[in-house]
């Protein structure tokens, strides 16, 4: 007989994968409105926000739930706790994918008249985190959550290229200068999507092997991996 | 004789406020940098940072350990709950402050030519909030938690003046992009810890009372408050 417990748990990660699945789609359509120019896609990030936030706040009372009534221990009190912070991190997550599409509703009707490409790869990549952190948790994958890890300095470079690209072209086309500070905010939006994945990915870490790796540059992470 | 229970209870509410104390130091100096022109005062920060990030992780640590040690229940696991989510907003706050920090460094060689003082009177009324959040948390204090919840939209108002000032005279003085996006951009962090001392707000009214009033509007707040 399964215990209430195990079944507790399971209801969680299945109330969280579904958020996720949320997130995911709010972070395709907050990019398709300014890639593909298409306006109507707003709508949807706004009802995937209203879901988001009804989930937040169950997620959060069964965590509660399970704490007060089950006493869990060791392994399953690490991933309850981890759930409360994985929680949090997918609404601010969706919160900033809200960002995202009110900056691309400004960028449809302004686009700018520079190269765009980087901000584009750069939300290319973020994506892949969000996907390769939630995959990590619901697979239970320490080496996926590692790669998410990587992957975050690879996003911070590309930021610093797009702000790079988009002052330099401002200061030479002042007609251009709100369309140039846009770009700055939705690449900065995505940068802290993908911080975001990277504290599911260390929480992920913490759940499965116990070992807080927060707070630590990559060659001490590595160097605690060959331990 | 008092229960194991409540010395690890006062053990974290002390730890917490020590991370606290810090927190607020650093929302004065990464404020005084650019104010008043002092760039010695960026090292304090970095410091700050380095103690705050040790406090974080062994805050957690206790956490865990009171809940498979104590198996806490209604109150005492609810304020448990909130000082997870208060120990990773304080810690996200502090790195906001770093942030203000960098561009106050920018800000010290490349002063603007525009008037600031909307961005100082926001850098006071965040530091405001932070206070009132942090005292609600000391003193349960579900009253001034409400305050703080009031004061955001204060600040977010003071984001937008900022914003278009910033943007208007950039568009006049092409010579002063760099300086009006730092404008902005402080403007942005500052504007986010403020939304780091809503969620702390939220955290003490949901420890105290039990109620969970988040994603809901002022109003409706008001409304759960006369019930």
């Amino acid at each position: 007989m399964q215990r209430t417990l195990d079944i507790g748990l399971n209801d969680l990660k299945e109330q969280l994968i579904t958020m996720a699945g949320y997130l995911e789609l709010a972070v395709v359509y907050c990019t398709q409105a300014w890639k593909n120019q298409d306006a109507s896609i707003a709508s949807s990030v706004y009802q995937i926000e209203d879901k988001v936030n009804r989930a937040h706040l169950e997620v959060d009372a069964t965590c509660l739930k399970l704490l007060a009534t089950q006493q869990p221990l060791a392994f399953d009190l690490r991933f309850i706790l981890s759930v409360i912070k994985t929680n949090t991190d997918i609404e601010r997550m969706v919160d900033q994918t809200v960002n995202i599409t009110r900056n691309s509703e400004y960028y449809l009707k302004h686009p700018p008249f520079f190269d765009t490409s980087d901000l584009s790869l750069m939300s290319d990549h973020v994506r892949q985190m969000v996907k390769n952190a939630i995959d990590a948790f619901v697979k239970s994958d320490v080496n996926l959550a590692r790669g998410v890890l990587e992957a975050d300095d690879k996003v911070d470079r590309l930021k610093d290229k797009v702000f790079k690209d988009a002052l330099a072209w401002m200061k030479g086309h002042s007609e251009d200068i709100e369309q140039g500070l846009n770009v700055i905010l939705i690449a900065r939006n995505l940068e802290r999507i993908g911080d975001h994945s990277t504290n599911i990915a260390e929480d992920v870490i913490f759940s499965i092997s116990g070992k807080d790796i927060r707070h630590k540059s990559l060659g001490q992470r590595f160097q605690e991996n060959k331990k």
